[in-house]
């Protein structure tokens, strides 16, 4: 079992291959085990970017002379209340901005895109709050505003040529289209031409997803998390609730590149110059934070936390292969597992932000 | 009961002030009392309006000089099969022109919208195998197609300025955003002020929507469908199912305009020229078409049919009103009382189609 490292279910390339686009999802809905009510993690991740965000948002509708018409994408938006902050802080960036310089504000359409899949309904329920919300936060400081869904993948095209001043994504470009060897060198290759004819001249895009910080691919430093559910599905194995040649067809359409893997790939494309690649850690325990002063350690609530973001991003994969039967039994082991392994040790998610302007 | 008209539930405008934004959509999914799987009436409709759509978007697209991007909308799509039906239209309209003209394809963009409490995941999830169709029957003569939802009441602003070649709306602008008097004169011109400003000069609109065909609006002829079921209701709160109060109360945010009507509030808008404003009949039981050769009238399956398809367009206004647990006898009930009226007299439902220009 000790060589069942995070390799058998993540890049081993020996598996079915996966429809990705048509299982992929995060869990839906707003219930317990919903991606909306366990992404925490995802919201810390978008404040740490916020800063980063607002200042290319800015600096680009300043460069552009302040446009009639702005238009951005959020890539990977998924569903649930993290999905509108990101929204929110580019109209807040733009309307600031107007507001500081004497401008009246664009008018302003956001795309929210993830894969057809995704649970769009639940966003867009939210949407007549969130326009209620802004036109009385800011009133006439804000212009018209279009929230728009567009389903398909992000790798390919999605948008007419040249319509988009403003490409964003969070958490998501670290998901592959295929769980086969060297798929992110090609996916994200993939994504940097489609978004390349679809983005203005001049316009800007910011990705933040989890990476490696070593250089070695089969280190375990970002594979943790699959390292332990791993384990969790070879005990059920043994004990006879799952086939042990189940797991070994089981791939996990994921990968965490090292930085410069990630500058390689930009620069070989070729079509955007990078201004800013930086990287920043987050505790796995998203109530471990900055904002949460009180923060004290308990095994239990820390491994239930945990196991619940990590269901609610992996179980639409798990549940095709393995069946629904087995999720619950396997987020209960997980949970143990991986509140053992952080009483024993914190643990980090190591994450890479890049912003890059199309050429 | 005798003066309990249609009035009672349409437009008597001393209820409370339903917020039909919130509550009023197609009932969702594909199960069998969704509106996906009980919307043959309209597709009817969308087949009889089809060459007045396939020449006004041929027409328009020769009039802009073959554009390399072409931008449409359809407001009301509802979910389930007659969505991409029409889309599938337009595109197919532009397609055979470029094909006929030695011209390439546009870059096409295709907005769905409907109100954000629209099923627009069952929509979603039909658009990888629609695109994979479109590509197996029209290979590299159909270009970059990009589907995308955007939620919202076409009784208000929803897309940018001057955005739009041509929208189109089937079996929509019927329903109002609020039940009271005069709203559909107040709805329909917001409506055209709205789409104004979307469309871009000379760009065209089609609406198509139940009307009158007598000028009387008490007239019984367009409303028996909803007559019959407030007798229903009626039988129930005698039997003392419901509370006569409540059907009082009850307002269907709904209205079914005579033709000048249309007219007069479109000349006094201003925006558009009508080009086209015709009227036909399609009967109220789908089956009975010209398609369906074979047709026999039965009355049971007739009536269960149309209250298939009545449930499906009001099931979520009344459960929202009465309760849910009223919903399955009421629409027995309905079906009963349909399903006899009709072995009496063949009933049709009267259309409206109106193709304007942006002057």
């Amino acid at each position: 079992m000790d060589s069942y490292t995070h390799n058998s279910i993540l890049e081993n390339g020996h598996g079915h291959v996966l429809q990705v686009e048509k299982v992929l999802r995060m869990t839906s809905g707003v219930g317990e085990n919903s991606y909306s009510h366990n992404s925490a993690l995802q919201k810390i991740v978008i404040s740490k970017v916020r800063p980063v965000l607002e200042g290319t948002v800015r600096a680009l509708y300043i460069k552009e002379n302040f446009p009639r018409y702005f238009s951005v994408a959020d890539l990977g938006c998924s569903s649930g209340p993290n999905t509108l902050i990101v929204t929110y802080e580019m109209i807040d960036a733009i309307v600031g901005l107007c507001r500081e310089t004497g401008h009246s504000p664009p008018e302003l359409t956001v795309f929210l895109n993830d894969l057809p899949s995704n649970d769009f309904n639940t966003d867009f329920k939210l949407l007549p709050d969130f326009y209620a919300m802004l036109k009385k936060e800011k009133g006439n400081d804000v212009g018209p505003c279009f929230i728009a869904g567009m389903p398909g993948s992000f790798y390919g095209r999605l948008f007419p040529s040249q319509s988009l001043d403003f490409v964003h994504s969070s958490y998501s470009v670290h998901w592959l289209s295929k769980a086969y060897l060297e798929q992110f060198q090609n996916d994200f290759s993939l994504l940097l031409r489609s978004r390349a004819d679809e983005i203005k001249l001049g316009g800007q895009m910011i990705l933040t997803f989890i990476g490696r910080s070593i250089k070695d691919p089969t280190s375990r430093d970002c594979c943790l998390v699959w390292e332990l559910l791993a384990k969790c599905l070879l005990d059920m194995a043994a004990e006879g609730l799952i086939e042990e040649a189940d797991i070994d067809t089981f791939n996990l359409p994921y990968y965490n590149p090292f930085i410069e893997e990630v500058k390689t790939i930009v620069e070989k494309e070729g079509s955007f110059v990078i201004n800013r690649l930086e990287t920043f850690e987050v505790n796995l325990d998203a109530n471990d934070n900055d904002e949460n002063k009180n923060y004290v350690f308990d095994k239990f609530t820390c491994g239930q936390n945990v196991s619940h973001c990590i269901r609610a991003i992996s179980e639409s994969l798990l549940a095709d292969h393995f069946g629904e039967t087995i999720i619950d039994d396997l987020f209960e082991r997980y949970a143990k597992r991986i509140g053992e392994h952080l009483s024993m040790e914190k643990t980090k998610n190591f994450n890479i932000v890049i912003s890059m302007a199309r050429k």
